[in-house]
């Protein structure tokens, strides 16, 4: 590549650029960690976007309709924070640049979206930023339809590198955003040819334009560093009737000793280099130094959208007071405070007919009534809607010419589907929720780690939760699921007893505004346990007394989901010999560990009482409740598996597993 | 579809393939489970694919240069039962179709690969069929560059459904494919239309033969019920020198009126329509039987490979003793005599070198000497290799033109790696290993379940493995994995403290047959701790006293990883203030839970001193440890993470999360 060329022939813009670059260099070079060579080899393309496309307002960097900026390829962080930098963002200023990489810092390694509100998601593990911005594509097609074309109007735009394309997740998400003629989705690749191993050429020959096709997409193809040609492809995919993918065949590391190199993609930090490269850009400011002229001009871009903001205030002003609350309402995540009175009557309903469901069939009871209230909740399956019983009759289903539809078939694309989940989460006014087994959190796991860390409160609908799924065998059938959620952090995992537990929990999960949550429900009826209604919400403290002991207590039995009905059983032949049990429902242990410790010692006494948990998974994590956390203990056993299941009928495995009511009170009896 | 043209086109064929509709229909309908409309959709491939080409002898299914066949749409399992029981196989009885989906049944509701020896791999999570083909084919192509085309020179057969080719991992495997033109490989699409949710298209319009042409693949598109195209077009695909794609046009439950509905994917139990369809196949017999002359014709196509077999066994018996016995070694996952010495080798060298490396580099140091005595290791990386040090000098890498390459260039492909590891792995004769950073853990967990439940030795060099990856922050940075990995059954977690117990650790690994191993491995260096010498492989223990307390033992610490040096720095500030205190190291939790209980109770003794674990991750399951299982316990306490963790330089982020020895030492004297 020759830079001479590029410099002289829109010298203007290869200075701004430019400044993207030294900023990029010398931030990287100050931390001696991190990836010059991806900002580097990007700065024309953002630069063009930033400054000629780009709904935003850098001094409102939440504003609701501005369009949505996504670096899937989250390891070029520096490329982003450069923009914001030079472009006014209240939060990325020169210090935190200065502080790249460092505690505290708003500019951490890979872009943390709850570090700074310009930061529409968290990137690094490659492809989710892709798989995101589908979700925030399906998202402004969803409320453009609710709220109208005067409040909802924006593109999203995303770069995406050779590794987004590789992951897996990146085929289920441009399969889902052609399917839905996503037309307001722009994705740029940074085609540069090179990964951390080399050249992509060593791991991959994929055809990518070939392939965008094959889904469905608008594709072009251009010179990365060509202004025009950025300018005219992003023209063009903007009036396109499908999702676009602009090919962008860049250099990385341009015009640095590492330039087409893997070495260019990681840290760059010889002095000597560094130095070289900036005097064959043209760059002669000192370190982290911005010429004045072109920071000004930055912030004149930065400034641009103010107007565009301005009038979609004054539009939005125009509108009816119940619709600005609404609209308000749905982008802050509030509930409607309908929701508390739905929940409630279900609840009273439910233990009143005490119906024997499944708790997957409880849940669609309690979305039956939720989704009428929550216009911005969105459902969806994997592909087994029947299964996971996720759809209900209002919701329509969302399609191209749909977009009222609130209801998403995702296709057999968990990960796909985590991923777009939490990027609508994330773009804000919506509250999705999508099932699969609970087996296949596993496929979906990537995405729904970074719903913990990013935050959204995303909810995930994990049916058929043990060897209760019976005859599909031990694929399908989770044992370790429970264990991997619990590990997670913030994450909220339930294991609902019942119908009243499932609608108690849907409640909670629905409340959130920083923590996702899991739903595990099971495949096969149980009964109801709580037969006595209740106004208040017992899923909230995470454990309760589900029934006390008869005479001395001289057991405890712990139990989820299920396993309630197992417990109840088994403290039916314990009483029957006289061994007063205590029975607790744990459906939410995360939600037990915030409770104070004068509940938590009320509900687990630190001594006395045997203590036996009996849940149809692993007892990793158990021995947590079964001892105590410090001091006293009490003995304690677990009833549950040690190895994956077996393909049979759901009745014969339990027998064959050793998850009965007899085995529980001969586990105790044994203790005891 | 006309069924009576069919019957009538080519009555013989029509009739043998409708015997494998007959009994998945009988079966399923047993069961009152299961998936009846594929098996009967695709038994026209399936005759085709078995008489005419595929290289099998049903009496003896585990000969090692058979064809594979790959059932990657794993709920068709019936399609596979049939077509066993019907060639004669001797495990996949009439009794075991009659017992489709029951308890202690090979013919379990998902092929499992340790049921039947004729069941090359589990399958039913969708895509891994297709992702383990790849590494099937990968094996076929290293093994005849090793052992010559008279040995090993056979094709892998993948029949997949569009669940398969919408997932993720469908993606990677066939980019894997495609760049290292695996011509053996031969994938059946089972183009229906259908999923369970319904049409196909309303989750997905892919053009997938033109997916797969982007990805390098030679692709034909057929009637799936018109036996003279299959066997073209196998033919054909056979001598293309690309991997290659037969699109079968074909109707999911052919002939039954759930015909071309997602109905007709799952279990068809209707009596009368059951009689219906099988009317209008012109199949008279009774359920589960099949008409003599039918069976007849099926089990000389079962037989039709005996003399294959033969020549084959003569083949091997013409070649050197040496290389008979090399062969039959490594077929049978045997680790060679030297490895043991090798091991002891490096291990005495690093005790008295005591070099301060991370355990990634010992992975490799340990690696450089493994690599050149076991010619069967495959080692690769998902673009990561100089960080995962995965790559030796000797190993060459595996390419087009280079078969005897060890290595792999998998790409950015996590999950795919996995898939095609544990691929290798089930072909027999090769023992992969594949690396990538421990929190990407969750990109490849759907392949590492596998692993588990398949019983395949892979090893998982999952490195950098804590907050101590540093600046690239969270996303990067594993807390929860440990707890993932240790929560499945049948996987061994080994977490080494330094050089010694990385080398020992790999000595285990390797010489797992029927389980797979998660190498937990640092980024940041760390002391060898071992520095006395013992030849005795102390992580065989899974824990073992590192430093025993000197005057009375009032603390065990229990440590892992990069941590054990941490708890060995406690023990000294303790020890100053005349607190004995022991170290345990725990490298493995599950070997550890295999020792007799006498053992364990020496290391961990149930009463007396206070217990302190640390460890850079989640307490998720260290209680375990921390209180015993029954009876008395100890107070006990936890140092290490709570939440996700931050982008810093490593040094900070321990200071700053509080894994420090003087935490540890606070932690113990708080419980004193």
């Amino acid at each position: 590549m020759d830079i001479q060329e590029l410099r002289t022939r829109t010298p203007d813009h290869w200075m701004r650029a430019t400044a993207l670059r030294a900023l990029a260099l010398d931030a990287v070079a100050a931390a001696n960690s991190g990836h010059s060579g991806m900002p580097i080899g990007m700065a024309d393309v953002a630069t063009v976007l930033w400054s000629k496309h780009l709904k935003f307002d850098a001094a409102t960097p939440d504003w609701a309709d501005r369009d949505r900026f996504i670096l899937s390829a989250g390891h070029g962080s520096m490329l982003l924070y450069g923009l914001l930098y030079l472009s006014g963002d209240p939060e990325i200023t020169l210090e935190q640049i200065r502080n790249f990489r460092q505690w505290g810092a708003k500019t951490a390694g890979h872009p943390e979206n709850f570090l700074a509100r310009a930061i529409e998601t968290t990137t690094g593990p490659l492809g989710q930023g892709l798989a995101n911005s589908v979700g925030f594509a399906m998202a402004e097609e969803m409320l453009r339809a609710r709220f109208g074309r005067k409040l909802v109007d924006h593109y999203t735009y995303v770069i995406a590198g050779d590794g987004c394309l590789m992951e897996g997740v990146s085929h289920e998400a441009i399969g889902l955003a052609g399917r839905q003629a996503l037309s307001k989705l722009i994705v740029f690749w940074d085609n540069n040819g090179i990964t951390i191993d080399g050249k992509v050429s060593i791991a991959d020959r994929t055809d990518q334009m070939m392939r965008f096709k094959a889904a469905g997409w608008h594709v072009q193809e251009i010179d990365g560093h060509d202004p025009e040609a950025i300018d005219a492809a992003i023209t063009a995919a903007k009036s396109a009737n499908a999702p676009s993918m602009i090919a962008c065949q860049t250099h990385i590391a341009l015009g640095h000793a590492a330039q087409d190199t893997s070495k260019g993609h990681g840290a760059l930090t010889n002095d000597e280099q560094n130095m070289a490269a900036k005097e064959g850009w043209g760059w002669t400011a000192a370190p982290f130094d911005v010429p004045a002229e072109i920071k000004s001009w930055w912030e004149e871009v930065g400034a641009r959208g103010a107007a565009e903001r301005e009038a979609w205030e004054a539009r939005l002003a125009e509108a009816s007071a119940a619709r600005q609350k609404e609209f308000a309402r749905v982008m802050a995540g509030e509930t409607p405070k309908k929701l508390s009175a739905t929940i409630k009557a279900l609840k009273k309903q439910v233990s009143e007919t005490t119906p024997k469901v499944a708790t997957r069939k409880a849940s669609e009871m309690a979305l039956e009534v939720i989704n009428p209230v929550m216009p911005e909740t969105v459902g969806g399956s994997a592909d087994l809607t029947g299964s996971n019983n996720t759809l209900t009759g209002d919701l329509g289903v969302f399609d191209i010419g749909e977009r009222k539809g609130r209801y998403v078939y995702y296709g057999i694309r968990e990960h796909g589907m985590a991923a777009a989940m939490n990027g609508m989460s994330l773009h804000g006014g919506l509250k999705p929720y999508g099932g699969t087994f609970m087996a296949f959190t596993d496929y979906a796991r990537p995405a729904m780690r970074l719903a913990a860390l990013m935050k959204t409160p995303t909810v995930f609908v994990m049916t058929h939760d043990s060897i209760g799924l019976g005859e599909d065998g031990p694929t399908h059938q989770p044992v370790e699921h429970l264990a991997i959620s619990r590990a997670t952090p913030n994450t909220l995992v339930f294991r609902p007893a019942d119908a009243v537990e499932t609608a108690e929990a849907w409640e909670i999960a629905l409340g959130q505004t920083a923590t996702p949550s899991v739903l595990s429900l099971t495949r096969q009826g149980v009964p109801t346990v709580r037969t006595q209604h209740k106004t208040a919400n017992l899923v909230e403290k995470g454990a309760y007394v589900l029934a006390e002991a008869e005479g001395k207590r001289q057991a405890i039995l712990l139990a989820t989901g299920s396993e309630v009905s197992v417990a109840l059983a088994a403290r039916e032949l314990l009483q029957a010999e006289g061994i007063g049990t205590r029975v607790v429902s744990m459906p939410c242990w995360e939600l037990f560990e915030q409770q104070e410790e004068s509940y938590r010692r009320r509900i687990l006494p630190p001594a006395g009482p045997v203590r036996v948990a009996v849940e149809a998974g692993m007892r990793m994590g158990w021995d947590r409740w079964l001892c105590g956390e410090r001091g006293r203990h009490n003995k304690a056993g677990f009833v549950g598996m040690d190895s994956f299941g077996a393909s049979a009928p759901a009745g014969t495995l339990f027998e064959k597993f050793g998850i009965t009511a007899e085995a529980v009170a001969a586990e105790v009896k044994a203790l005891l």
